[in-house]
């Protein structure tokens, strides 16, 4: 049964990432995970609470990437990006974005919950930052500046086509410079 | 003929900042421009060519914006931006995103032609961005740092609900430290 619940989470979050939320049917979702609309419905009511456990999915892992490169400083959020962007980029062959600001621009004035739901990923992230830079002494402000510039660089490499390798060398000229 | 096309376009590009691409369909857009679909069909044959109307129309006025700060150095873009996200603030009560960021983000994977439109309007704004900053004596990666900077802030307001003024200050404050 579990089994069947992450298979369904992780063909959604392939299929979300890949094209968006509204271009993905429960078909295309039953069909990528295998299994009947029944069996879908049983685990989840609708779309949208699957796309809450895609979010709640790529969340953990963005949480331990950034566990794991606390040692960093404040270049732990860079690698940490780095990690998840260069291992999107190496599976789809092309940058698909940030699963949270994807599902950000697509769905923040259309579903309330699932705007909330991404909201407190960032409200989350931005914490975390913001303890890095008082860790490190830098301004309170530049915790949201950070995570800004990891939105847009992702957004701009999705968009323009560049590779991962970009969003790494953007974010790192930008904490070498509020650092310096 | 003309006035039917522009009620079409405007209706769009209402629809698609407040709700999203792919959320809206045909008949919604026909309704909102109350015309037929016969006539719809007519001014476009698809609802891809009519987002490319629509992405024109919002670069037309972002640059009328851009041209109409210049005096303001490499402040202009915080002016245009401010002016434009207010704007829309007033007018629909809430931040909605970045007219040419949401549709990066929604399409750039799934509709190839409108990927390139989009980039597009981006690689000319960089290019004016980076004009200001060689003109002012900034690094030239400024331009792009400055550009992700508007892209990251817009969504966080968007998903965090946040005042346009905050897209303002943290974009002020991100100048200010780059050319201090």
């Amino acid at each position: 049964m579990e089994q069947t619940r992450e298979r369904i989470v992780r063909a959604a979050a392939k299929l979300f990432l890949t094209r968006s939320y509204h271009a993905v049917g429960i078909a295309d979702l039953c069909a990528a995970a295998d299994v009947r609309k029944g069996s879908f419905y049983h685990f989840f009511p609708s779309k949208a609470d699957l796309a809450k456990a895609v979010i709640d999915l790529h969340a953990a892992e963005f949480d331990k990437q950034l566990t794991a490169a606390q040692d960093e400083g404040l270049y732990a959020v860079a690698v940490a990006v780095t990690q998840v962007q260069g291992r999107f980029e190496e599976r789809f062959g092309r940058i698909v974005g940030c699963p949270f600001g994807n599902l950000a621009a697509e769905l923040s004035t259309t579903d309330d919950e699932l705007r909330a739901h991404v909201a407190d990923v960032f409200a989350r992230w931005e914490q975390r930052l913001l303890a890095a830079c008082r860790r490190y002494d830098v301004p309170d402000e530049t915790a949201r500046m950070i995570l800004a510039q990891i939105q847009g660089l992702i957004l701009l490499a999705k968009v323009q086509q560049r590779p991962a390798a970009e969003i790494t060398a953007g974010l790192r000229t930008l904490i070498a410079g509020v650092t310096a």
